[in-house]
């Protein structure tokens, strides 16, 4: 057997997440499928993670294994000509190690979560961002707080109730707030995540954004490994999985 | 009569152009429609300039007239509420002299052209850019081309077959190409246009790029005065109407 490893990117909007469902366009039903169409392979695509309905990526990892080797481009090429028309492409695609796991062997992985600050609903850009344009975010005071989540702590206040994982501790290695024009990007590092752990901190941070709670308040709250205190989550649209680091 | 000029955002892929036709979603027609719902007007939107089929706006500008004086933010508001779930956006209204006209008092118009220069089909920015995957652009080529360009020129080189300008006599004011990543953004900058003269200078400026034709003979097909000489149209939905300044 041969194994690939792909680096794959689509618009979430479009799907009911990554994972194959009973019933529903999934990303690894519609890759599964499109690789098939050139192969006859029935193949089982493995990736790095999971992400929820509406949650996009540019840079999501997966692998598969097919009898046959083939040249590398022609994987990229051919997969991508059978995903049209859906919205999943290809970016790139290696030959690697038979022990490479999409899953397993990854090291970090990095989200970026996409917020359009401006004062209008915004249509253009709609499923792309969480286009919050009531009020304005303040994302110095996002930083400071985000930084209080950086290294090994419990993050129960930001896991979702149905997560599965063993353990509430996680370890952010990096988190970034930063701005361009009315773009306000969230960039977040860590081994692995809780379930919606992304999306609750930003909830959270915007709300320290617009003044809701204060840094003290944002602490108390991480602290307190309580969910309920924590705030909303925020909306997949502007959710992405930036990439995988092996 | 009390004259609103607004400032309007809109997904071109959404509509047939900007300008009401007998059949067909046509941004001009929806703006009319959503002002009708909450005034029970029958105004006439007058625009800045035609957009065509797919091309978006980020700062289109237009004006009507009511006979009643609402406060700007209502009319903003209730106009974003009656355009809902069509892809067009009031971004602030203003209350102007009854002289203002969005198309005749417009002093200079900027269009932004968006070209995704990556090595894969892109499929979560597929109608925001032309995706131009399969060979890297020269920016630093395209500029040295566009500079060319600036100031008073006759466009024919530039001006599609229908265009029903008077004169082929235009000035361009300002074009720059910058490039982020894989983003090239070419910004230009004049009083007024010719019919597809942004996409045809995008269409040859772009054959200069990929080295299909050099400086020299992007400057010759210019003062040739010939269209049959240039590259064909860039496609619409690289196109943003960014501003007018009056």
């Amino acid at each position: 057997m041969v194994r690939y490893k792909i680096i794959v990117e689509y618009l979430g909007t479009d799907f009911n997440g990554w994972q194959r469902q009973s019933s529903g366009k999934s990303v690894q039903s519609v890759l599964e499928d499109a690789i098939f169409k050139f192969t006859s392979e029935n193949v089982h695509v493995y990736g790095s993670g999971r992400t929820d309905s509406g949650v996009h990526a540019l840079g999501q990892v997966a692998h598969f294994d097919l009898t046959k080797e083939f040249d590398e481009q022609v994987v990229k090429n051919a997969t991508n000509f059978h995903l049209r028309p859906h919205k999943i492409s290809i970016v790139d695609c290696k030959i690697v190690q038979e022990d490479f796991h999409a899953r397993f062997s990854a090291k970090r992985r990095t989200y970026i979560y996409k917020i359009l600050n401006n004062n209008h609903p915004s249509v253009i850009y709609k499923d792309l961002y969480w286009n919050f344009y009531k009020r304005k975010l303040d994302n110095n005071l996002m930083q400071i707080a985000a930084n209080l989540l950086i290294g090994h702590h419990d993050f129960s206040s930001f896991r979702a109730a149905n997560c599965q994982a063993k353990s509430p501790m996680k370890t952010i290695d990096f988190i970034e707030i930063s701005k361009e024009g009315d773009e306000i990007l969230i960039t977040i590092t860590a081994k692995s995540f809780l379930y919606h752990m992304v999306r609750n901190i930003v909830g959270s941070l915007v709300d320290v954004g617009v003044g809701k709670i204060t840094i003290q308040q944002f602490e108390e709250i991480f602290y307190s490994c309580d969910r309920n205190k924590s705030s909303p989550t925020a909306p997949a649209c502007g959710l992405y999985f930036f990439n995988v680091e092996y």
